[in-house]
């Protein structure tokens, strides 16, 4: 359960009332998600029909100064014929307002579910399609006007690494270790000068959505960020092509990822060849922040903690990985 | 009110019971479309989510045999991240059934409505948004493997200019003179070899959705065919590029149509140089096809009968047209 925040229905009816929408017919809290505070709004409209929005209230974690950042470009997608939530704008034409003492944003309700792991063997073709999907959202992205550094790269490595050091022997002995060897590893090897863009960032089986087993769209943009455009795809193969329970690598599925991208943007040989790289990359992002979520979760939180052990077991596959193994 | 067919909800529950969405909650009966019948399920997923879906039933305008290229047509463009209804699989794996002694599929709901041109003055950015969503829609289809050939070219103008000659004054008196000599003059000029693939067709603004100015997707692909992709956007002149209520073109909007496109799909310059006969194309064929149902019009039939002559004025812009007033 990750809602935060209660809402009042009376500011509710206040809230809705600045948009041309309609009226409140109900609102649901949604347990997905661990970010931020979502509801399902039920709108009837004043054609009569009962249309459903996504109302969500921006918590702590994301800095309020980005998200014109976040709401622009989901626009900007959705203007590009991108599957993903659409910011509704009020009277006044801004899609940010405020809500509970907080920044709020209402977009469109985007048909579909996630695929859950634990039930669904994610395909090829599961895999193929998101390919497809992302290098389209990367043409897209292409002219998007503007930037949002990604703070979850190198130096932010560094930084968590320097926060986690002192307890991530909670997870295990050697962690703070093998974290530290693979950073040094990483800033001095660290790729530059590849074809750059808005990525998402964050593409986890969660944010994506199917119906029936067909890719009906992406959502959750608030970590979307410019960086190279291949890194996506590296944290791609690690959110996406290994799997439960055992986190053994896919190498179909990746291939099929590749695949489904390179229909529409082939890849560059350079982004090719630093894929395994990048993959290391992805891998150190997510161990660290899990790392630091571990170390740092509030007792009594509703969020339940993602266990870090994971994505070492993911870096060290691509520590030893070679390309052959991916691109087939 | 273009429903034609009523169900009875016991045959609808037993429907429903070969697919494992849930339990029907509502049924209501959709206006919009002129073709087939179609209704907005409500079903309560096993979790309790109440989920939309469409339901179709196809009338005898459709070709049964032809189902299997449009379902499999929004299977694949779906799966390529283009916005679109994906078709449901019932339990045996097919999402082609029947119902009511019809041809019937349920398709996901898309979010979005339509614009309308007496409430809404098409802009340009409205029609950069579709140009690069159809450019999306062509390149993914570019490998769907069925094919259906364009019904409603050369050799379909040719058999309605037949259909229509002897009623054609009903409208005026010289209509079937026009025609004919404008279909001497296609059957000359039109071009060849031109690049080829999957196009829907029949993108007029009643198949496009729309969440608060921002383009989410598109719908009812029952004329897709392989054509020349540039016959597509010279349907789109026609459809989008005309302003009411007197049918003058918006240079402004068609720029921003072909400007769209191209950030995803550059025109080879024998399309670009072909449009003008192209658009001459795609208005004879909607003044024909609007003639023929303009003359065979059954007495009190619900669906309201579309004015050929709005065709007969954009025919005769683009007689006169120079390719400048398209591509600025």
């Amino acid at each position: 359960m990750a809602v935060y925040t209660r809402i009042e229905e009376g500011k509710l009816r206040e809230f809705l009332a600045e948009y041309a929408v309609g009226e409140l017919s109900a609102c649901h809290p949604i347990a997905e998600g661990v970010e931020n505070s979502n509801y399902r709004l039920d709108v009837r409209s004043v054609a009569g029909d009962l249309v459903h929005y996504i109302l969500t209230l921006y918590e702590k974690r994301v800095n309020p100064k980005e998200l014109p950042f976040f709401i622009g470009l989901m626009e900007h997608l959705a203007a590009g014929g991108v599957s993903c939530p659409i910011p509704i704008k009020a009277r006044d034409g801004q899609a940010l307002r405020r809500l509970a003492e907080k920044p709020a944003a209402m977009v469109s309700f985007l048909s579909g579910k996630s695929l859950d792991a634990r039930q669904t063997r994610f395909q090829a073709q599961h895999l193929h399609q998101l390919g497809v999907a992302v290098a389209h959202m990367h043409q897209v992205g292409q002219n998007f006007a503007l930037q949002r550094p990604n703070d979850l790269s190198l130096a932010g490595w560094q930084r968590l690494a320097a926060a986690t050091a002192a307890e991530a022997h909670q997870i295990s002995p050697d962690l703070a270790a093998m974290i530290a060897a693979e950073y040094a590893y990483l800033a001095q090897y660290w790729p530059q000068n590849l074809p750059y863009g808005v990525i998402h960032a964050d593409l986890f089986p969660d944010n994506v959505f199917f119906i029936d087993g067909i890719y009906s769209g992406v959502i959750d943009f608030y970590f979307a960020c410019n960086d190279f455009l291949a890194y996506e795809l590296a944290v791609l193969l690690n959110s996406w092509c290994f799997d439960v329970p055992d986190f053994s690598f896919n190498a179909e599925n990746a291939r099929a990822l590749i695949a489904g991208y390179q229909t529409l943007r082939p890849l560059h040989p350079i982004e090719s060849e630093n894929m395994i790289i990048l993959a290391r990359g992805a891998a150190l992002r997510f161990l660290l922040t899990r790392l630091y979520d571990w170390i740092n979760h509030p007792p009594g939180a509703l969020v339940e903690r993602k266990d870090p052990r994971e994505y070492r077991v993911k870096l060290q596959f691509f520590q030893q990985a070679r390309l052959g193994q991916i691109f087939g």
